[in-house]
């Protein structure tokens, strides 16, 4: 697979503006999310501060989002992404499907929404993983249970089937997911993650499963944990004013790297973030020429 | 008169994001720029990295600003700020025709675009001045070069015929200046500022004028200039990442806190800097019931 010059991750309006901008300075990339953009744009009820679209709906923000991709050519990677790793010369970006290969980064994955469940922290990695893909081949034959915070986890719970002895899942959402027969589907409320030395139950509001791994399949994921060795700051990722994070290439920008949590806020910093990214290309190239 | 909780000094996309996110959040304020907002924005020829309105050309990003700001029913206060002063618990805001009073102040004036002219730097406070209505009373009877960005430097050049003894003006734009005859109009380029312990003439490239002062009446003011006792940064206003300058109540946002010198990034910016100044608002009035 192609290397591209750019990997934004995350399609609400940071990112947006990260592969606009990206885009405009001539550079190969990839925008992973969802071509819906963003969940919390779309359920958004009025948006009146982003300047130049007065009194949008969510909805219509979204719209001029989408039709600014694509008077440009750029299209979404419908992917969830895993995991992030610095190889060195570039970056490799793992999605459940494939792992792809990016000179440079920028993370505009949003903030976690909601607290993280008792027991989680404790037992990560010591049987609670954020990543199926990475980490089912641990639970060979053994019982798990998945939690989806939306239907883009399971696949996930699905190739989770085909390796672990027994899935549990447990979507946080409405429908019917669409999953093999051989995982379970339970609805119930998730309410601690309990173990010894390592995991040895999920408990719910309703009761008690015995399992060797707790799966938790959210959308965003904490920017910290998806990329191995990235600084955080007071459960940001750490940045300075050109949103350069302390992996040299890897660039943050948007509700990712801080507060306030706004649409033109988030645009702004993916802009500065993308032209970050440029300069540091740029810079490359001049120093593999001499 | 009424003392407001916000000014805003600077009408571009910093500017005008501060004001809507400031009235948005009930605040009374003051936006100090001009009715066409920015001359920078009108003049550009494609704006195509501002997220959400693809391929604008600079008058349809300002008229969509200027449409914004109509919606929300804030109004431009068409006045060129020669000077803040930091008053304790409040700003006052100096312009040729009055001074206001603001309880936070947040800067927004862009860049100043050219070099300085040789001699100015040298001769600030002995005898270059950046406001003729501050010093004019020191230059009674005395002769003065007045070098006029664009129109809004006639009213100061016509306020110094009041009281010095004679007035040069330079206009740096085309049109004809409207000022009173005693104003003497030279359709020369300035080239340096010309003195020994203080000035003693103006240079240009057809002459030499023999003058006590000279005057530079650009549209846009550094802000260390504008605000004594600003902290700078490399020929920009130190912030932090909440847009906070070193003085409390005074904010920062835009192409005048540093590069990139981007729509959005100012736009982004600009939201940041006014919700600091509400939240230090919000903190001033807890502190008074205490």
């Amino acid at each position: 697979m192609e290397r591209v010059d750019i990997a934004v991750i995350g399609s609400g309006p940071a990112g947006v503006s990260a592969a606009i901008t990206a885009k405009l300075r001539g550079k190969s990339l990839l925008l992973f999310g969802s071509k819906e953009l963003s969940d919390k744009i779309g359920k958004a009820h009025k948006i009146q501060n982003y300047p130049g679209l007065p009194d949008a709906t969510g909805q219509e923000l979204r719209g001029a989002f989408q039709r600014h991709l694509e008077a440009m050519g750029i299209t979404v990677t419908e992917a969830r992404v895993n995991a992030v790793y610095a190889m060195g010369d570039y970056f490799a970006v793992q999605t459940a499907g494939e792992t792809y290969e990016a000179t440079t980064v920028v993370l505009a994955t949003g903030v976690v929404q909601g607290k993280a469940l008792p027991g989680e922290e404790e037992y990560l990695g010591r049987g609670v993983s954020y990543c199926a893909t990475c980490d089912a081949p641990l639970y060979r034959g053994k019982a798990v249970a998945v939690i989806g915070s939306s239907p883009a986890a399971e696949p996930e719970a699905a190739y989770m089937a085909e390796v672990a002895g027994s899935v549990l899942y447990l979507p946080l959402y409405e429908g019917t997911p669409d999953l093999p027969d051989t995982v379970q589907v339970v609805r119930e409320k998730p309410a601690a993650v309990v173990g010894e030395a390592t995991v040895t139950a999920l408990r719910t509001d309703a009761g008690e499963y015995p399992v060797d791994g707790v799966f938790l399949l959210r959308d965003a994921m904490a920017p910290t944990q998806l990329v191995p060795g990235l600084e955080g700051a007071g459960g940001h990722v750490a940045v300075n004013a050109k949103m350069q994070t302390n992996l040299p290439g890897c660039f943050a920008c948007g509700d990712a790297v801080g507060l306030p949590y706004q649409y033109v806020k988030a645009a702004g910093e993916g802009n500065v973030a993308a032209l970050s990214a440029v300069e540091y290309l740029a810079a490359r190239k001049r120093n593999e020429k001499e």
